[in-house]
């Protein structure tokens, strides 16, 4: 996964050196941009302030990037990217329904601390054209019905209790997406914890279990009425 | 709970009996208002709007309230002060830790369907004044810290597997705070299935358990690496 906590020095360097090859040049407008957006939104961010970043002109900017929109739905594709790689490597490794679901849910949940995931959650897709619009929600209602099939493998498998995949990837979706609002890279939680312990108790449970002579009982309530 | 589903005809009808009293017409403007911002956005409902819905002139409306952001901190505050009645309920009727966070995700989920729920977690403080967003995030900060000492409350009574209470308490709520986002009132999830569902699954987790010769066997899985 690619790190991109914050608009490192190294992306400023990236145009210091006329060695560099564009890929790079390319990937530091990218960086500097998602980290702007997340850190003074989309629309106080211009074009000037991501130049002024990486110690370039705006005409440099240019040279990559037609505008500020084309830049948006960059962040978009390299976010729903890391998703997509993560979910095709799960389908192809890992066993059962359930082994999936905790899988996505490790790997998405460090996505979500990673600005270009965080830009997909975070950033309004208002902001984008119709079309990017468009190709945004296919990419998300495609990671949506992954996370369902997983569930329904899980459940025809066994390894999941029966349930409606609907609402049970709603809430595994719901719960890691908001990693993007809390989180902060400076923070005291470590990525590795949070989607350790997220991956555990969403698959697993906060309660806990005990065994009474073969029975098994869990800590068990009953919603209020 | 109180039902605020649609700016239904029975809130201009509030407004088109004289003989209502004006807590009643009070209610008909923060019921319509509240649909209107998230229908349309709070930046693209005007006071002409909210009249224009409820069949009055805004002068009459003026008689409420003074101005558009007074009617969207009300809205927050008839949000929180649903939640916080759930959180008093809860603390004083339900047993162990466990069941008290049970509750408050099936109470909580419920609270996330209807419109004055929906706006506290939708609409952007950032349109509030400095002195109501403070406030607003006064009352989400004690909601989260509610949340985090039932959980600690249920690890302490061993209702509830040992684990972080933040990362815990920020897993639930961002389930639950999702709905939100995806929820539609006239929608084939009845807003009851998904607070059980969302309750039982979180608390209890997804995976389904087997007894094996007295040994509590759950679905286990590791995270990917």
């Amino acid at each position: 996964m690619p790190k991109d906590g914050a608009a490192s020095p190294s992306h400023w360097k990236a145009f210091a050196s006329r060695r560099r090859d564009p890929a790079t040049k390319r990937e530091a407008v990218l960086q500097t941009a998602a980290h702007l957006f997340l850190e003074k939104s989309y629309g106080r961010t211009s074009l000037n302030d991501v130049a002024e970043r990486l110690n370039i002109t705006k005409p440099a900017l240019y040279h990559y990037f037609r505008n500020k929109e084309e830049i948006l739905l960059e962040c978009y594709r390299l976010g729903t990217g890391l998703i997509e790689e993560i979910l095709n490597e799960i389908a192809l490794h890992c066993g059962t329904g359930l082994e999936k679901v905790a899988a996505f849910i490790y790997s998405y949940a460090n996505v979500m601390t990673v600005n270009f995931g965080r830009c997909v959650m975070r950033l309004d897709e208002g902001d984008l054209s119709s079309e990017a619009f468009a190709e945004v929600r296919t990419y998300k209602r495609k990671i949506d019905r992954r996370l369902r099939s997983f569930i329904q493998e899980g459940i025809e498998d066994g390894s999941i209790t029966p349930c409606d995949p609907k609402i049970a990837a709603f809430s595994i979706a719901g719960a890691v997406n908001w990693i993007c609002i809390w989180y902060e890279p400076e923070g005291e939680l470590p990525a590795e914890e949070i989607a350790s312990q997220f991956a555990r108790t969403l698959t697993q449970g906060l309660a806990r279990t005990t065994t009474n002579g073969g029975e098994r009982e869990v800590s068990r309530q009953e919603p209020l009425p």
